[in-house]
């Protein structure tokens, strides 16, 4: 529980898992797709809520519903491979829903890594996949190292602009080490999330740290409200006297292998976030790699590599030395305690409306108690 | 010339590339390895110099004669595969010369890149390979996409660490696009490189900016000389709360694929930088990707990314958008303008010393004139 303490325990509501997943499931099939799809959402969103990652969770079943009804998405999408050579394979996403992207392209990966070591897949004509790291995880879970990318909608000023040409474009990187235990890097290029920006306003502060964010011209500004009214987020570093353009090169890296590589949207052309006017066509790369194909004994060395990172003497004796992967582990613990997932009311509040808005019956849900 | 003038000309010298090459090849032979030896590091110092990486060119021939003095670098070393599977390849550095291990794995890379869509090399017992870029750069050469990676002595604080645990790990990734452009990014994963304090201190400056370093306990500090005594580098980033965690869990994940991976030295285990005690067991990655495997028309399609994020409005109209490569580029202009590499009178004189204690003949040099 310590780690998860780290970060508040600002929960209010306590949802079994099994309920929250039949009701997801629920949701999309209303929306127009198929069981099955509905399962990959409910996977999808599952993933991120039991691990804390509230921003990639069940927040973000309404844009995905309102895709479907919009047509933007394809509610049939299947998935398919256009080409196939060696350890590579480009795929057509057909439009479908992020997850069923995801997860074809991610076993593809993982089955072409079985076979030549390494397994590389970049698909375009996708959606919104939600938390990168979970893709990574399957990999991990195969054990493989798993990576996986994607383009997003442009909300980063990339170093001296003054326009949102880049996306918070995350990338994730997931590895098995000994006893269970796992590097899980799963990162946005800029600073911070919009997310972060949002809870920060809704706090009433006056200021959030250098490097998070610009006013709509691109100049750094450390006021919220300027932030989310027409401004936008610094990639990681801020300014470029503090690295930022190490950040904005980071995302092209990311663009150039999602939606360059892909021939999907790219940079300033991908589509605005959460608009649904027209299809998002984004870009995507998910890789597998076979640790048995290099030094022996990878799962006790990287053990090794991430104990020795968390037993380094920390600068404040009361917050030790994290590595990746760490903050979501606790937050799992947690939910293990609770008996279920953790919610804020904000968000039952606002999933109760959506169930209403789309006719789908409610959850139960118990009052979480601090452990 | 527009953005080399943005460096400022803080050149004395001109030297004629075929010099400054022949200078390397007879020390690098006077310190005990072969010529062909010499001319790889050769290779690596002129490539670095060309396009204005000043610390990763002529500055650090003196710690590979050091390295090859001592025999803690293998001056007979020839890497050699040990594993090899469908696009991966598992490589003995034999401790020889970094620039060796370098360009032996990229060529593998690329080769298996050619016949499997994807090559993928990891090597261990290595040592300091220069930038990072010019591996990228060989296979961009070569149609492909390029990267590499190397673990480097601990010169990072991880987040919340009060230890150097983490080297400045670089990453590159290039790729080639239409009429000659290329995406060019070789970044280190620290804010700064340490030579950026030292330029700093050099100046007498007061402080650097925020982000860039730490004093001993690896607190943020920006005194350069408290950072140079002792301190070190904060991951790219700066303090937590700005985002350096990311710039730590990239570092950790360049490892991961460099060292752990590699079952090479890792994290704190890495010597310290510059000491020839002992051998250095670097982890190194490359990898060369064939963009033909995915959508037609890469180089086009990059060219058009890279154009567009240059042609973004600046928020600054003295300093236009670049893209990662841009600032090489245009000092490579420079030096096509002066006929020859340009150098400042310390790396000159830093030079002739290293010349008469190894008792190598120097070579003739030309005044630099401002464009």
């Amino acid at each position: 529980m310590e780690a998860a303490s780290e970060r508040g325990f600002d929960y209010h509501f306590v949802v079994e898992e099994k309920a929250m997943h039949d009701f997801i499931v629920r949701s999309i099939v209303k929306a127009g797709a198929d069981e099955s799809q509905g399962e990959s959402v409910a996977r999808m969103l599952l993933y991120a809520d039991s691990r804390g990652h509230f921003s990639h969770g069940i927040n973000r079943l309404q844009l995905y519903i309102k895709d479907l009804q919009t047509n933007t998405c394809n509610s049939k999408g299947k998935p398919k491979i256009l080409k196939q050579k060696g350890g590579t394979a480009f795929v057509d996403g057909d439009n479908a829903l992020g997850s069923v992207v995801g997860e074809f392209c991610t076993e593809l990966a993982i089955s072409l890594a079985k076979k030549h070591g390494i397994g590389w897949v970049t698909a375009n004509n996708s959606n919104h996949f939600g938390a990168a790291g979970r893709y990574g995880h399957l990999a991990a879970d195969a054990g493989l190292i798993g990576f996986a990318m994607t383009n997003t909608s442009p909300l980063v000023f990339p170093t001296r602009a003054s326009q949102k040409a880049l996306g918070t474009n995350p990338l994730a990187c997931v590895a098995p080490a000994e006893n269970g235990d796992h590097f899980a890097l799963d990162m946005a290029i800029s600073t911070v999330s919009l997310g972060k920006v949002e809870v920060a306003n809704r706090k009433e502060k006056e200021a959030v740290p250098h490097g998070w964010g610009a006013n709509s011209k691109g100049v750094e500004e450390q006021n919220p409200k300027v932030i989310l009214d027409k401004g936008g987020l610094l990639p990681l570093g801020g300014i470029e006297e503090r690295g930022g353009y190490k950040g904005s090169g980071l995302g092209m890296m990311v663009d150039l292998l999602c939606g360059v590589l892909g021939g999907a949207h790219f940079g300033k052309n991908v589509r605005a976030w959460a608009k649904s006017h027209t299809k998002a066509d984004l870009g995507q790369c998910f890789i597998a790699l076979d640790p048995e194909c290099f030094a022996d004994g990878f799962a006790q060395n990287l053990k090794q590599f991430l104990d020795e990172m968390r037993n380094l003497e920390p600068t404040d004796p009361k917050l030790p030395v994290r590595v990746p992967g760490d903050f979501s582990k606790s937050h799992g613990a947690l939910i293990a305690h609770s008996g279920g997932l953790v919610y804020h009311k904000s968000q039952i509040e606002q999933l109760q409306k959506l169930a209403k808005d789309i006719d789908a019956p409610f959850f139960d849900t118990k009052p979480f108690q601090k452990p």
